[in-house]
């Protein structure tokens, strides 16, 4: 849309934003510091988005106030190699090795906006800390095959929310809550009900406002500035999951409708590269510490993961590369010890599809070929009575040889996920041209954009690049 | 760049193509054909392009006059089948659906051109025939698990070079050139040395030329009815591997350095839409006559994958799903009964790495961990005493308990490709905007397109989407 065929602007501010999540709030933070007037554009009835509706994890490390308060060891370094082995291939070095040298500075803001960390780190295998606990491993830091790459650091940073009790969520409005009370302490503004439909821009081609839908009327926003784009990704946008991201057809999940990607299509129109559009989070629904007792075995009865790592991991290799089939064999004694677990968690909490005696009687009844799932087995208790996993390297502490009375729990097509490419930005989170020149005038940081993670994930790098990112593009588009 | 800056157009005429290749000429000889005057800016000194370097397959079927010579039945529906169930997840169905109802038309249309077939079909297992036979299965359409979703039928044709000698390319340039030939007696004109830079456009937005550099000097082409796009892949723009299709960095193959991605970037920077950006075809160098005489095992000693099956699904399934780690364990009456066959091509046939009496010797010589290939063997052997592979399928034909001497390729890092993602275009070759309306006087084919392939490959898609879609560029840029 062309600014010369504007008479009135309904709205105007120097900095505008689209998207009320985690991007947008940091990026109006940042903005209105610098002293922008700056003004919210969100699609739904409030501030909040994805990350308010999720645990709350954001990626932090290289030597963070409450990593060293609970003894742990990190450096910007190491950070940066752990990223880089476990988010790629492809991971963009530019953006990490900013994201780990301005880590600790990070979190520090975090703080100071008044985003509260219980000192306490929660040790056992689990997606996220059932209790309010502040520091957790969240990407398989300590896991082969990462743990012989880099120092193991606990990186998953969660806010507390006080008075939590198990399996309620929360981390991310106690994240939410203290930033957008910080931007409102600014003067941030805000309109809601307001669907951002195209970009703005004037006779050179720079972005100056916003085209939008607000109660089904269109309103034209100008942006003296610039234009921040954070509404989040495309995993409710089913063309665009069938076009780049297939695997994910059918199985959204920790994402919210609004990601509908509108915010790549409006800067694709105007000529924005893309990166990574492939890449995805993927969850899985088994009990973490279930899993880590049994073994994970594949459509043939093979192991393919070790059971100890991030769960996400598991997710992904599950779905990406071993057709979304998947089984846990556990004995009867593993599986009782994981139920009566306290941090076991009720709602990943699944029933044996299959019981039976012995692992030649259990294959029969799983309907895998005869013999796969007894060599697996063998194979795996074999070394396991030496309390060694040389196949996938499950830590000792998990690894025991697996016993009778015996279990399959079918964890088939037991995966959801949410998208991680987008809009390619720079470190100043400009967004890019095809061309490589940055757009003028247009911004873009969260899950609009190809972060810090190309195929790989951790939990909190959302959160963690949403928020990081999001403060660059808040600086760049107040400096206009 | 925009059409009033232009002062004088140094060449004219109604439909411009970028790329000599086969979407290229396709798009010529139809658009001649309807009456256009057609020039064609190729990058490289003469024509070709991939194609004429490449294999020569064409995928067709549903009843070709040439299958139907040799004995097999198909129709197009049972094509379309097979395609969607092997070219996804996410394969364009009304793609898909247009290229199989047209296909024997379009074999028609190519012999018509004057493109050879001989009534030969090679049954041997291997990526091409090395001798000059006209059809071969290609896609795996004759194994696991494709023979079973449909019924088998050969669908890669390839033109006939005569007097071929044993390992000799040539089917590719025995397609370009006849059909370069029928495009010059159309009067289609050619411009050499020219690289194209950017898509010039009226004040409505529509495409009216193209600028370009030849021999270092800038130069602009008008063209009154349309420009249509060929130039092929990104597979060596560094760049864009590094931000969609990763896992290929470094392992460019089947290519040539004029896939440079520069057709895609023309027309993103119009707001032109993507598809399928991850997507690769993979080749994989081991000796097919060797492949399904032994098995393949991963880096963990675990099979993946039915070795009588299409080279390029194994390679995909090595390079996208175990992590490029391949090993191929033979007896010694297998590999010396692969190496004398006489369809075995030497440039394939690579020495064993380890040797050993047991299987027990061989594993730790490898160095995989204890017990993991023993099984495997083990679980292989005693289905394969009954002919059974029912862990992944093999054909009975292949399937024989594997004995002592006993060897193992070392086929780690044994792959190459090139990609399959690029422009979003519509059954009529128009280039669309994220808008989902086509870009007014734009159109695309072949691979700086996303064709019938979204992530799965068969051999004869490339040049098969290429000129079918090509041709129907040529067709819609015709009637401008």
């Amino acid at each position: 849309m062309s600014a010369e065929s504007i008479d009135v602007w309904d709205y105007e501010a120097d900095v505008v934003i689209a998207g009320y999540g985690i991007a947008g709030v940091s990026a109006a933070v940042e903005a209105a510091r610098a002293g922008a007037e700056v003004l919210v554009l969100e699609r739904a009835g409030g501030w909040g988005g994805a990350a308010s509706l999720a645990g709350g994890f954001i990626y932090m490390g290289g030597g963070t106030p409450l990593q060293k308060a609970l003894g742990f060891e990190d450096t910007p370094e190491n950070m940066k190699t752990f990223m880089m082995a476990a988010l790629g291939p492809g991971a963009d070095e530019a953006k990490i090795t900013e994201y780990c040298e301005g880590s600790v500075d990070h979190y520090n803001w975090l703080v100071d906006c008044g985003v509260p960390f219980k000192e306490s780190f929660y040790g056992q295998p689990g997606w996220e800390t059932p209790f309010d606990d502040g520091l957790m491993y969240s990407g398989g830091e300590n896991s082969a095959p990462f743990n012989t790459i880099a120092t193991p650091a606990p990186r998953g940073h969660i806010p507390q929310m006080a008075d939590k009790k198990v399996g309620e969520k929360g981390g991310g409005y106690m994240l939410m809550k203290p930033l957008v009370e910080t931007a409102e302490k600014l003067g941030v503004q805000a309109q809601y009900d307001m669907r951002v439909q195209t970009l703005v821009t004037d006779a050179t081609g720079r972005v100056v406002g916003v085209q939008a839908k607000q109660y089904g009327k269109d309103v034209v926003v100008r942006a003296s500035k610039g234009v921040v784009l954070a509404t989040g990704s495309f995993a409710y946008n089913k063309d665009m999951v069938e076009a780049f991201a297939p695997r994910l057809i059918g199985r959204p999940g920790a994402a919210i409708e609004e990601h509908d990607g509108r915010s790549i299509r409006m800067a694709q129109a105007l000529g924005a590269d893309l990166a990574h559009m492939d890449a995805t989070e993927v969850a899985f629904f088994g009990d973490p510490q279930m899993m880590v007792r049994g073994i994970l075995v594949n459509g043939r009865g093979q192991r393919y993961v070790n059971e100890d790592t991030y769960p996400g991991r598991i997710g992904q290799l599950t779905l990406l590369q071993n057709d979304n089939q998947a089984y846990l064999i556990i004995d009867e004694d593993a599986y009782e010890e994981a139920k009566t677990t306290p941090s076991s968690t009720p709602f990943f909490r699944f029933q044996p599809k299959w019981v039976a005696e012995t692992v030649e009687e259990l294959e029969a009844e799983m309907g895998l070929p005869e013999g796969t799932l007894q060599a697996t087995v063998e194979v795996y208790n074999k070394h396991a009575a030496n309390g060694q996993d040389p196949v996938l390297g499950k830590k000792p502490e998990w690894v025991k040889p697996i016993g009778s009375p015996i279990a399959a729990l079918d964890l088939r097509n037991f995966t959801a996920g949410f998208t991680l490419g987008g809009l390619r930005t720079n470190t100043a989170s400009e967004v890019l041209h095809v061309s490589g020149d940055p757009i003028p005038g247009l911004f873009a940081a969260g899950r609009c954009t190809a972060g810090v993670c190309a195929w790989g994930y951790a939990s909190g790098t959302s959160l963690g690049d949403g928020s990081f990112f999001g403060r660059r593009a808040g600086v760049s588009a107040a400096k206009g």
